[in-house]
């Protein structure tokens, strides 16, 4: 079936020499179609992997699932790219960005070898080839997207964007290494992909490594074309020029003559990222280099069928997925896809075990410089733990609880600041431009922000190798640490906690590259990605309604229990305890909420690493109980935490004979039963807390549904009455914020006297005081636009009876 | 202070002749003097507004807040915009797209007069002007962006990156609108901006309006520079002239040349505007045009205070928020305040009622032309009810109950293609490329997919009219749709459901706008945003794991009730009666999740719109309680709903005695309380669904934990056992994919026979059954690569008792 090898060139002329010799040429054409064959045995082939007897209904899987369009092309990109390892003793990884692209690259960590050195059951030879296309889309087996699964990913390709981001997280500090990157078209017309071009603003090219971006133009997503093949070529030649790059075209359909202008072209685009880093690294040239970048346009199903019932397929839209179906009825089709089969001539390709014929594998590179096997692509064996200083160094100071105040994270700048200092080339903090806006400057008394770009004399901490990372876009500051982090590397981003749902669902995507790698025994550990949302939703004074979103929780507790974890430390001590703590993790997404304004601290730093601890726990110095509470006031999150001790001072101050406990909760997964996440408290635990059967009053930082979700099934439940936000908001202060949403103190001990029984009737007075008092507060705001003084300098009054002095929050661990 | 107003020009060579006269130029000077004048009372004054008297401490707010560096910018563009407008009789709107605009914008439409129309307290004299000074940043006031409170505004710029995909999506069908969008540099560094500037390919210059982008380069984010603004001005041409622009500068810092260069920029912009749409209209030419665009250059705070304490300020990052602040401890700032004020001589501006002197307010445009009081930027009065078809015409014949089979929407998509037949110039279908998969393909039988750009013959359904709008880029289709809304016109999003969390955070700020709207008098109810996701998590059995999320039904839910709407159709005549709805509804985010794979069909016509309409209802035909159930199968979600049926079915069987009540949801929010959502069922009526005490499992589409959430206030929440997805996934087939997550029929009895007292004992043989029929299951499908045809091609067995022939499903409602 010779028709199905394209001939056509109608882009551009094509030579027919160049670098290759013939010898070299016809091993470079064997691979790549031994790679071609594997993809389509992957799609297809239930049985008869080497075509060893005719090809039979029986032999093709009863679904047919997969994508070929996209496939060839990355074969023709991973095989050049071997030729170029090999020669040069390259350190290598593939990202592949192309959705549904698992065919190929399954196709060429196999030939190598490397599929079957990870998983021994599909061996090199005919049993293992049968194992290798019966488990691609199947049931049980992998997936159609270059997941975790495969050896040599850091970037699934299934939700697209992404993965020139990923490309360069794995490229910042790693000097030596070459980050090869296809961006499919269809990705490129996303928004992340769009503004990923922009990451060459901030590889310093002195002290990290490459990225060669490869734009795989085939012209087509499932059913259109894509806009950039459709843009006249000085068009996409000014874009990406505009977007810093020197970009190359690598353009046509004939096989020899591609693979001659390929090489060519490779070898000439290495040897300027050779001359850049020279440049750099001989401190010879420190402006922003124009790295060079390929656009390589072929036929979208190249190699495949040319065309079925007189509709073109090789070259459209319609190679995207399966070109032949319908297999059962349609015998013609059977035969058609056997030829296309052949027409990459097996029988030259494999041995008659089935093994690649040792003259065709030996142009893989050996051991970890093959792609599949390069270490950076399963970054944990690389990780080298944090060189942390003690937290406890930076401790506040804190005589007595709820008195003296800080900006937490402020206090926990200072720490990151050294956290940087002492890991200066394996730590990152990424943000959108938020690094002082959420007061984490200290940072800048050692590191500067990276900028590879022209700067001026009244810049603020802009350098090359600046450890900070800013950039107005959420979704680079991820996928920049999703890169860095797969590739073993550690970092932290915070955020303005409302504008996070940016990246919800590459938080998603990672979440679950985290579950699926907890499956796989080779994958390594790799340092969890932790996020510190910070100006959030009780302090958007100025900003307003568009500010106020804390349901990031919402969406990050959906995922698996074993890689979510959930912070909301109510001071700056235990801030620095729960930082210190994530630091230290593997293989979880760590949500530490925190605000930045001076605030109220509570605990000592020995109270607060006991207290984070526990995760949750009673606040004896701030309850009344003697173990059996009339009402428990819980609280999670800095504001909510103030309010409530607010509220229980207000409830000793006018009805100091209600028992009234104060649980604070640091850990939000301890909400939830053990049975749901390993955090989660066990139920008598839980009950000893927070009873089972007096009312609890639940201040909640977050939409309050979520604390009903976490807790339905814990014996109190009935009696639980969250406050938290709910959609209410406007140009505020911050008391009038939580008025209107009902979580300030007055309607918290309203809540306290309409639920605990027989308090109604007793505090009618009370009550009725709690409303005239909020009357006043919110009129204070309106008519000077500043809270009152009462409410906005409270300090907690001081309550430890003498007798009780140096009783310290560990009490308050339940029995 | 004269030397605020800064003189230095580095950039450029500015023309000091232009085309305004020395009137007209002085006339447009004191416009933008006005308008920064008040934009600089609105983020500092308290009192005071015309500066009668000297400044003094009272007179300032006490918490500053607000922004200053974006303000004079926009103030510029606004005034050169009115002199065009008015002097072409213009149909502008003004999109800003900068963070923090507010000031400037407020301060413009206040001068324009809409300001007052609106909102008739904050008059046009002294006392308005102390109004509008006071409410900026202040409790109860409006916030520092250009929210849904400001006339004229159709985009907020709180969270950034949407507004030239919202400038497109209220282009599209707009012929004589023009719409200029402001895009400031920091927020051109996000994604979604990054991709906006494509939509060019998709804009018909023949029946769409234009799109005038002034990419706003002063330079810095909040404390960095830009990286559009620190590369050269060669790569910054050539990467519009890659996204397909001709770009024009402007640039400099000298009000006269800068006021010159600007108004004959615009007029040759606007002439170009002109000759391609008189090109394209002439139908002479179909080729894509190159737009006009502009790249405005100005110092960051342009005329504020150009240092302080030697630190430079104008020009600078420095100037972003509140230059001079501490004013309370530094007579000498609130001096430099003062002199700041006065540098715009607000004498020469207002007279001494305080009204803006009518030689300059004659600059404005008149009515609906003023960019305030354009009725397309309140699209509800412009609105025009669609024209739909009868949906009852495209039911799907159902002669009984679970027996037939229909690709849900395949048939939708017939209805969807006339519904755009009927309204060819306000209805828009948006997709990242998914029409065709997500089997919508009808709709092509009478439109085209809008296309702008090169095409081929082997091209399918591609025209610059088209009314399908796909690309691959969830940001664009939602950016795009929203603009096209808020204009007043119509449209629905269909996606796959996994990825629809690409644009969790343009929900929430869309969902927002809406809420704020409902609270504005003046805006107008616009079309709801419909949302279809197809694709969805139980049917991703080749793109596994990453493809499989029903979680954005979660972040739904956190926002307003009075803006949500959430609908679960099982079958196909239920879709077609919900889209109709939903297309019917103003001031909604509708939710339609529905299936496209072959699934079996419950309801006809009359029965799905009943059932529709009470939005949940026991399914008689399935059940035989007889109004006294031992165990309640409910279910929301198609493939719930087959596994409920196939449970039901197997428990009539095996267990006849069994009294077993089917509740079907397809309207979510009906299992709200109603003081949580105006869907709400009220309790009795849910008690008498659900019961008060018997056993309920509910099969559920998305996370469990949301049935909880909803009913968690219910009187048998304890008895509620919800099945739903738990990110258990991977490649599978349809029923290996409900096993792996405990949703499938033989579960679901298990689980009746685990929660039913008694029935344990009872059924101990059945219950292995059901263990050893999906162990059957499982190793069938691992074995095959298929579902055994049993549980593949089940139907419900047919159950009516002859002597109910004729019952329909009104017989389940509740009494």
């Amino acid at each position: 079936m010779t028709e199905t090898v394209a001939r056509k060139d109608t882009r551009a002329a094509e030579p027919t020499t160049g670098p290759l010799s013939a010898d070299e040429l016809a091993l470079i054409d064997a691979y790549w179609r031994a790679a071609n064959y594997l993809s389509v045995g992957q799609i297809y082939l239930f049985d008869n992997p080497l075509l060893r007897r005719p090809l039979r209904i029986e032999d093709v899987k009863p679904r047919l699932l997969g994508h070929w369009g996209t496939t060839p092309g990355l074969n023709f990109v991973y095989v050049h790219l071997n030729r170029v390892i090999k020669r040069d003793d390259l350190n290598a990884i593939f990202v592949t960005g192309p959705g549904h692209g698992g065919p190929g690259i399954v196709a060429n960590v196999y030939l190598e070898g490397t599929y079957s050195e990870f998983y021994p059951h599909v061996g090199r030879d005919e049993e293992g080839l049968r194992r290798l296309f019966r488990q691609f889309s199947f049931p049980g087996g992998i997936p159609s997207h270059v997941a975790a699964e495969i050896p040599g990913s850091i970037n699934e390709g299934g939700e697209l964007g992404y993965s020139l981001a990923h490309a360069y997280g794995a490229a910042f500090d790693n000097p030596d290494l070459l980050v090869c990157c296809v961006v499919g078209d269809g990705e490129a017309e996303t928004g992340p992909l769009a503004t990923s071009w922009h990451s060459n603003k901030f590889l310093n090219p002195r002290t990290d490594g490459a990225v060669l971006p490869i734009l795989h133009l085939n012209g087509y997503k499932i059913a259109n074309p894509t806009f950039l093949a459709r843009i006249p070529e000085d068009e996409l030649r000014a874009l990406f020029e505009g977007y810093g790059y020197a970009p190359r075209f690598v353009t046509g359909s004939d096989p020899t003559s591609m693979h001659q202008l390929m090489a060519a072209t490779l070898d000439e685009v290495l040897a300027e990222i050779r001359a850049i880093q020279q440049r750099a690294r001989a401190g010879a040239d420190s402006s922003r280099p124009r790295w060079p970048m390929i656009v390589l346009r072929t036929p979208k199903g190249w190699t495949g069928p040319s065309e079925v019932d007189g509709v073109p397929i090789e070259g459209t839209f319609r190679s995207h997925q399966v070109p032949l179906a319908d297999l059962a009825h349609r015998p013609d089709l059977l035969r058609r896809l056997e030829e296309w089969l052949r027409s990459y001539r097996p029988d030259e390709l494999f041995d008659e075990t089935g093994a690649l014929r040792p003259e065709i594998a030996a142009l893989a590179p050996r051991g970890d410089r093959r792609m599949g096997a390069n270490p950076h692509a399963n970054g944990g064996l690389l990780t080298r733990p944090l060189e942390l200083p003690d937290f406890r160094d930076y401790a506040v100071d804190v005589p007595e609880p709820g008195v003296t105040t800080a900006e937490a994270t402020r206090v926990l700048g200072a720490y990151l600041r050294d956290v940087i200092a002492r890991n200066p080339t394996n730590f990152r903090l990424m943000g959108p431009d938020e690094t002082n806006s959420n007061r984490l400057s200290a940072v800048f008394e050692t590191t500067d922000r990276a900028w590879v770009a022209e700067r001026l004399p009244e810049d603020d901490h802009l350098a090359p190798d600046g450890r900070v990372m800013e950039v107005l876009s959420e979704h680079l500051c991820q996928g920049w640490l999703e890169g860095y982090l797969l590739t073993g590397r550690h970092g932290l981003f915070n955020s303005y906690e409302a504008f996070i749902h940016i990246v919800d669902s590459m938080f998603n995507q990672f979440a679950k590259w985290l579950e699926v790698s907890n499956r796989i025994p080779w994958r390594r550990p790799v340092p969890s990605l932790t996020y510190l949302l910070s100006s959030h939703v009780w302090r958007q004074d100025h900003n307003g309604f568009s500010h106020q979103d804390p349901g990031f929780i919402d969406i990050a507790v959906n995922k698996k229990a074993d890689v979510i974890r959930v912070y909301l430390p109510p001071d700056a001590n235990c801030l620095l305890s729960v930082t210190d703590h994530c630091l230290r993790s593997r293989q979880y997404v760590n949500i530490i909420v925190a605000g930045k304004q001076p605030a109220l601290q509570y605990l000592s730093m020995e109270e607060a690493i006991a207290h984070c601890a526990r995760g949750v726990g009673v606040w004896e110095w701030a309850s009344n109980d003697d173990g059996d509470p009339d009402v428990v006031l819980a609280c999670a999150g800095d504001i909510p935490t103030l309010e409530t001790l607010a509220a229980a001072a207000l409830l000793r101050e006018h009805l100091p004979d209600l028992k009234v406990r104060v649980v604070n909760v640091v850990d939000l997964m301890r909400l939830q039963p053990p049975s749901e996440h390993p955090h989660g408290l066990p139920d008598a635990e839980f009950d000893a807390l927070f009873t089972r059967d007096r009312p609890v009053i639940f201040a909640y930082h977050g939409y309050p549904w979520l604390i009903h979700r976490l807790t339905y099934r814990r014996t109190n439940h009935d009696e639980l009455h969250v406050r938290g936000y709910k959609e209410e908001g406007t140009t505020t202060t911050p008391f009038d914020m939580v008025m209107l949403n009902d979580l300030d103190r007055f309607h918290l001990v309203m809540d306290v006297i309409d639920r605990v029984p027989g308090l109604a009737q007793r505090a009618v007075g009370l009550r009725q005081r709690m409303v005239d008092e909020r009357l006043r507060a919110r009129a204070h705001t309106r008519e000077t636009g500043d809270d009152a003084p009462k409410v906005r300098d409270w300090v907690w009054p001081g309550s430890r009876p003498p007798e009780h002095a140096g009783v310290d929050a560990r009490r308050g661990e339940p029995a």
